[in-house]
């Protein structure tokens, strides 16, 4: 296998913390999106959607969703288990990771990449342009907001997003409030108790510590 | 196990399908989203995102993103395989629905709800108002035509989204031609062949005829 990397970036960061906290070391190539590396002829060949990260599998196979490299990382090395253990809990953790996504993460994305700091016509990943929409700063704003809330909300009833229970949810949703710390400047675990606990909780785990981004 | 429903609306419809293909019978609840059923006080203790559909297992834990029940009911009822054999099949399947969800059901939901037809206010799904960005109608026709190009390029290389067989990633990026047809007023497998062809034959398929929307 080779693992595509950019350490500064939230969904690189996301499965690099898995590959961390399963303590598997795979060969890792670093593609520097701040200069650009993964919008290039060569990186279309691994990656048609020029985004990271990409997991390449010995057949060379290219994956290239968060979400599917992990399930596949899951299957070969399951311990310690991030993906559920029973049907039940691992329904949990798909539902609060696909929460976290589409009402954290595309907030978050949409404040910062229609802000003027970002640059002109890549409002959306991959090679097509689009130009920024300064209104979707301000809905971005409103998304983070709404979004942090419903996480203290869920973690006043469980310990995790899933349950009681560390899992990839926690990971996504984790790697997403630190993302909206750097793109917004403000901390949004602030006034939020039970999203502190958890997040520093979190942030003090060797896996994570050990990461850099 | 109960599960909300309402057939004109994408993602039951996706759900739905699965539960036809794998010949379920699981008691359903109509939550008519045309009346607003969906955005009422008594919905909101089953599902506070105001979403559907909504899988409510025996211990009443309600299951919200219909990924997270499609992997549910495979576990529960593996046959026929819907989300892969192996590691490989399984990443793939998540990859390509994932793709298909971000690039494309986005896109149409773009389109879609900050058009003049829709309501004001609901640009983005859930209780938090969102007003109409007319901005986001050109750039959702922007980005459907770029994500049926991809599904066409895709489908030029294999049989089906996935690989060689049928499964989940193609039930979704089914469901969400048809969401686009109905939403732009225009054939998104028009003088794409490879799209015409896969879509043509999942039309077909018993399972995917008898249900309705």
């Amino acid at each position: 296998m080779k693992f595509y990397y950019f350490s500064g970036a939230p969904s690189p960061r996301k499965v690099g913390i898995v590959i961390a906290e399963k303590g598997l070391e795979i060969p890792t190539v670093i593609v520097n999106l701040r200069e650009g590396k993964h919008r290039t002829e060569e990186f279309k060949a691994t990656n048609p959607s020029w985004t990271l990260p990409v997991l390449e599998l010995d057949d060379g196979t290219c994956i290239t969703e968060s979400l599917a490299m992990v399930h596949y990382l899951e299957q070969l090395y399951p311990e310690p288990n991030l993906m559920g253990i029973d049907a039940k809990e691992q329904a949990l953790v798909l539902m609060w990771h696909d929460i976290s996504t589409l009402e954290g993460y595309l907030g978050i994305q949409e404040r910062y990449r229609n802000s003027l700091d970002f640059p002109e016509g890549r409002a959306l990943p991959g090679p097509v342009s689009y130009d920024r929409i300064p209104a979707l700063v301000d809905r971005g704003n409103r998304r983070i907001q709404a979004f942090f809330d419903k996480l203290d909300r869920r973690l006043g009833e469980s310990l995790y997003l899933a349950g009681d229970r560390y899992t990839y949810a926690d990971i996504a949703g984790y790697v997403y409030c630190m993302f909206a710390k750097r793109v917004t400047g403000q901390d949004s675990a602030e006034r939020r108790e039970n999203l502190t606990r958890w997040r520093d909780e979190i942030a003090a785990r060797p896996a994570v510590l050990d990461q850099p981004g």
